[in-house]
């Protein structure tokens, strides 16, 4: 059996701890938290509120705050054990020399109010040494299919990537919604197009399923909206894509 | 029952041809197709290629090109019956005078390989006559549990929202791929957020589900990612989006 510390219980150190409880081979011996307030009953395992008490462990999951990582691995009072932080957009030289480091890193939001379904959580991983690359593949294979080997500076483009595809994404829906709700329609309208629109590109690649007026270079429609938007806030936005559209596959022609 | 002239035989005149098939008060008792190289025991029902030879029928549902629209209406040799195109983009007026006018638009891209789940398939209604429309509301109920009642005006609106939650989102999924396959990242760690942000909305309104560093205006992260897409085709993107959300989140504070 692998023995883990978990340092900080927020959302997702908690998450964690629950998630490891589950596991064949690996056990949360103890968490660090750094909220003394907090009663000792209230965790499912032994709690230290002192770093000097701290138990050796084979694993301890960093799970503050990004600002706080720097700090916490510097504070540990011990040196050379397998130190990680669970951060995407962290490095992993952002963790205390003193210590041998890496990176667990699941890429998937917490909220307290919402079980993690950790068999899909795709989980990046990094470790200075081939051992500890091998113990944290255990513990990722143990909670999930989907587990990849990534350096710093991939996952730190990795973070871009979900940028766009993500919080941008998001904010489109929200731009159509908005939209919608002014010209009195129900957004619920879309909500299968969108699905479907996120399901295709799992099979397709998105270059082949673009569709659309852009993709068509179809002025007379692409005219047609723009006058629709002018003056709006959503012109900019419709001018730029529709021209990244337009010249992605102008370039197929060349 | 109610009979039903389809006029057209491309993707969406055989689609509806099939799910008609499937109703219990509906039934196709005739196809109209321009193709006279057709043989006409390749069709499922009776077949014409000379519009004189029409039958008479409750509704005639126009499935050819946007562009033909209006000029097949113009040359149906019979006055004052209910005549309805299938096209989100196309006003009820295109179609002939001389007719009871009405639109039957389902928001669904039709492809030959793929069986159409017509039950989640959203139905854009709309007609001149009351009559008409509770015809058109018969129909499009026993084929789906989703349907909608819009002017010409609001299906205009409804596919420029359509643009950005699905051509734009998919070329987003682009962008995010071609950034990844330049990273050597695979893109399918991407898959599961992707799903995640699609089917979220569904249940909470984007605005609220809105996250990421734009989000935050954390400008440390912004300008390290705009140092990373600087003098890329993405550069333009990222700041237009990022400035859109930025100012969506300011308004809350004022």
């Amino acid at each position: 059996m692998k023995s883990v510390v978990i340092i900080g219980f927020g959302n997702v150190g908690q998450a964690f701890t629950k998630a490891i409880a589950g596991t064949d081979n690996f056990e949360v011996v103890q968490i660090f938290c750094r909220n003394g307030k907090l009663k000792t009953s209230s965790f499912p395992c032994p709690v230290t509120f002192d770093m000097k008490e701290l138990l050796p462990a084979d694993l301890y999951l960093i799970c503050v705050s990004d600002d706080a990582i720097g700090e916490v691995s510097n504070d540990l009072p011990f040196r050379n054990r397998l130190v990680v932080h669970c951060s995407g957009s962290i490095p992993m030289t952002a963790l205390s020399a003193a210590q041998r480091r890496g990176v667990f890193y699941p890429l998937q939001s917490f909220s307290p109010d919402k079980a993690v379904e950790w068999s899909e959580v795709p989980f990046c991983l990094e470790a200075e040494k081939e051992d500890d690359i091998e113990l944290l593949t255990a513990l990722a294979r143990e909670l999930s299919d989907r587990v990849y080997s990534l350096s710093s500076e991939q996952r730190k483009r990795l973070h871009l990537a979900a940028v766009l595809v993500n919080n941008f994404v998001n904010h489109l829906y929200y731009l159509g919604e908005s939209y919608c709700r002014e010209h009195d329609i129900p957004f619920d309208i879309l909500h299968p197009l969108i699905s479907e629109t996120a399901l295709k590109i799992q099979n397709i690649p998105p270059y082949e399923a673009q569709t659309g007026p852009a993709r068509r270079n179809d002025q007379k429609t692409l005219n047609s909206q723009l006058l629709q938007l002018k003056g709006s806030s959503l012109e900019e936005i419709y001018k730029t894509l529709t021209t990244s559209i337009i010249a992605t596959y102008e370039r197929e022609k060349l």
